[in-house]
């Protein structure tokens, strides 16, 4: 089985990041594929970033998919998720969608704890489409980004288990997850600090995907995230082109 | 690895029928232990049957739970599923909990099908409460309750089938849940008359035990889920007020 | 006329407090039946709690209810509420419903001023159910539980009452209720200390039924809350085996 | 004890057949004090009704309110409600706000019927403000308005009782209020035709307001509700003028 | 061009204020024509004041409106705004609608800042009902009323700004609204200690005026906002009963 | 003053027949400056298309914006649109957004009439994201695209006219917007066919445009459509990367 790690920012080493974090949760038998975005901004952190991305995305499933059996969409904000769940024949995980799912098993109201302060009004956005908003105690996020977190992890652990601790106890959250692929792997460095469940976003969005590899789910060939109807295109790649063009 | 498969209400052939359908999604090492409510309800189909079907799954968590490392909370409808959440140091799955949660990873706005006319408000309620309210795009309910269709199943495929149709049309559903232990099995055989995912609500419960099972969450010490205060009661089950009366 | 005062909680100091503070809203010809839950935790402050006080309430209502006029679930939380409107053919009053719909009348935003701190969470999914979510300011919780708040009312009423004016400058409410078996007749006191109106919610439960009596509504013979269809049972008081079985 | 039976719309016919259904109700010393606008359109259909009654609401409680003990504003939709609550020192009940709590206590899922198409939008409105919205079933509208409807109610009984009928099955209502002071009475000669139940609005309202004699709460001294800062006037009403001018 | 500048409160020199604040606004052919409420409270900061208004409103626009090409109803908070769209034939453009229009074009989550902290609930409704809800931030009402605020705006204009900064990085505003006539052209001057938009309600409201004229609307004939049935009345100004029962 | 009119789908046919209905709309003084997409599909009815073209509008714009005064991006669904809003120091309009803000001010409850299935649940998510989920009364979808609709307008009026009937009738809408591109200039067709107000998107969002011309907003210099921090990028157009990468 094989599962497409896709990156869609443009940064290698995260990829890396995510894929030495996963190596030891992979089950026999089963292989990543990890792609970085083609094109895109260097980190994403921005709407203008995320738009870019989502069609770095789709081109990266188109490149790299075709022989997959899953896709991983490992940016914590799922840019392009519901596209590719539509375009694309296998199970699609975004990572904040199955982190926010796996939280929601945990506790009644849930917190994310994530680094780069865009992301606050981009995240609520995403949780409310989700129609989970009711059940988010609250964003929390710190100066540093992503980026600057998977640079320098150990001065970030103090600063993520302390705003985890002010979302617990301000806003009563029960469960909070660290978002983000730069905070692959902290998760488990932040818990000993907390009383409440701290969710690894990488590993979260994983387990999803094993879960679908196991007990695969139909593809719909109709409603809103079936195949779309075939449609010509200009100045795409060759393999995202094609997969736009097919009846 | 033990998981308590609790029914919660009082007739052990729905409990025999699931072990039945879901013996074959266990992995190695995985044991099955199979709990019928000691007292209640012959069948869950009205607000009463379900408020005492809440102790009795306590009390089976009490009396069968200790070596267990899971628990599937197998009545869809959740009946005490907050509560043994509370209760309980190891991962407690709902059949309802985990079918909605994995019909929203397949598409926007998902249906329900079940058998049982009160449990339409009943579940809607069920799926507010969880934030999901807005991603309902129905609850059809069928005639036959859930335990007729479970002693023939044949004649209940045609009009699970129809419904699901019904709904997957007017009100434009990407997903339908077959929600019920009685439909335990019954997905497979739908799934060919749609052309949207079926889901089972007995086997996707099981995937979200066995996905906790590998990645066992911790239990929260503080929150609202973590484990209620010590208190001493009267009239319960040796083994319940035990667990009530811990520090 | 004849009034079921309900109390789910196996305390039964707690239900005498209630008769007693209840006694002197009582009109000529009308006569309380205090009632204890026969098993369960001795006072009401986790989800495991509240969900065996559900059966605890219905099973009192099927030993004590048979010649009354109206039952007054008298737990703040309402533990059993739909099952019994369901059950019952007589009105059934919440005291957490009765208390939210009083405060509605009297204000756009009111709070809720309880003790122990696990309520907040329950007590919030109770009013989102209800509906009541957006005029919902606050729910404060006051760390002594109800219980040992009525142990020693004496010194509670200076918390109770910051509680309630820090709700009213924070959070904008214009009325606060102070929830709780434990805190019956404690508004009267809290209210001096206050310029907004404190509700009694064992005073405002009772007045609902009294409402009721006075004017009673006919039972649904359809619909969500209408009678359930006979059931079967097994290990159940014999007096709720019987309401279930009934045609 | 003297209730103030504020009709906002200025056919006094109208008021008279309410006082004359709610003779029956009152209890022992308590007299009805029965006021009709002294301005605005004969019957309220339309916004623009419906705002010029709420200015009328406001002067006739200050020309007739006085010496009231409560005030009853009778008409449905609730001209002015806030604001008479705002102004004055004694309970205010509306006859829409009344049915809708009264309605919430039956079921989980009520609808409203009502004379005079236009109200659809602007009780949905009402509701929605009222924090209910999610627990309205429907809004039934029927093309008599309710003031053709009190001119010639026998043959509009079928009419409303095909009304009920269509939303309790096609909505599911678990209980339906004739919503209207031209429809007075009208409940009890539907409810025969109906196994849910019907709420006449006009009686409703007036169990609300003997509630709140019995048990007359606080008036606010801050918050939303609590009486106006005085404010200088021009052009209204010598005693509407004194009451906002009084400190 | 004819706008009807419709302040419904009853100061005229705030009439004046705005006419002066919008004359550099307005394109050549098109004339301002003010008119002041006749009837109601010098300044609006009460329920009862925006009662009373909502009429003043009606029956201004039926003095003076007969022959104006769209009506600008200028109080923040808008009172008869629905009734006021119902009843004319032209455009009818509210300064609170027009400015949470603005706003909600230039970012996520807006805020408004106003004088006079009744209206803080009245506005939160306001907002709510034009299902704005969702993006509004918080209201920040500083203690000055607008008339206040109007007769000396140097000494408001840090408390203003003040206020704006408050709500922009404890909200996390995008962009604030200094609403109320009072405050006519102040935004101007806050604008410099603030780095996101601060918008003039005043000037959105004449935006949005001069943007109806331009393309100017059909007006509805069927639909909750088309002109009501006719109705008789009494009590009214002649011009306002005229257009009441005009068929 | 120059507008981009953005044209973010790849057919310049789709540009050409805006540019034409909008040219009787341009005040003397102003030019548009059509731009079609570059890359993508030809016609967007997908939520794959509509991805690509969130990059291919953000391109667009960092090619041709550079002296521009405004941005009008011309897809009905307006893929991109914060991303542009935040990128930009210009204001922004989108087509859906400012017909959906038009409609508001028209009516309590709108619907949406267009061309393509796959738009109803990509509408409905953008209507939730922008607040005004209650306002919306439904998303009627025709089956020819808007792009059949383009090609041949005359056959589609009468399915346009019925489908707004449809709507108007069964969701009780006030106003209906025809939303799309290749609908541009029909709603002028239609309208004489309904007798509510029928609103083209093309010319909405113009009008949008040229209020903005005429009082454009500060560009926020913090918040959540602020310019976002300077970040490198790679694989991107050179415009498009410097935009990124300027501080």
């Amino acid at each position: 089985m094989r599962i497409l790690l896709l990156n869609p920012n443009t940064t290698s080493e995260v990829t890396a990041l995510m894929a030495r974090v996963l190596a030891p949760h992979l089950p026999d038998g089963t292989t990543l594929v990890p792609v970085t975005g083609r094109f895109g901004a260097r980190y994403i952190a921005s709407r203008t970033a995320a738009t870019i991305a989502g069609h770095a995305a789709l081109e990266a499933y188109a490149e790299h998919g075709h022989d997959c059996d899953a896709v991983y969409l490992a940016c914590f904000g799922d840019p392009g998720l519901l596209a590719l769940k539509e375009l694309a024949d296998v199970p699609v995980i975004g990572m904040a969608e199955a982190s926010c799912l796996a939280a929601a098993k945990l506790t009644e109201r849930f917190s994310i704890v994530t680094g780069g302060e865009r992301w606050g009004p981009m995240l609520r956005e995403f949780v409310t489409v989700m129609g989970l908003g009711d059940r988010l105690a609250a964003i929390e996020t710190v100066a540093p980004t992503g980026a600057e977190i998977a640079r320098d992890p150990d001065s970030a652990i103090a600063l993520l288990a302390q705003a985890c601790r002010v979302t617990a106890q301000r806003d009563g959250a029960g469960a909070v997850i660290l978002g983000g692929a730069g905070l692959a792997g902290l998760a488990a460095r932040v818990q000993p600090h907390l009383d409440i469940p701290v969710i690894c976003s990488v590993e979260a969005g994983m387990q999803a995907v094993l879960a679908a590899l196991r007990d695969p789910p139909v593809k719909p060939a109709s409603g809103d995230l079936a195949r779309p109807a075939p449609i010509a295109s200009t100045g795409l790649a060759e393999s995202l082109a094609a997969l736009l063009a097919r009846s």
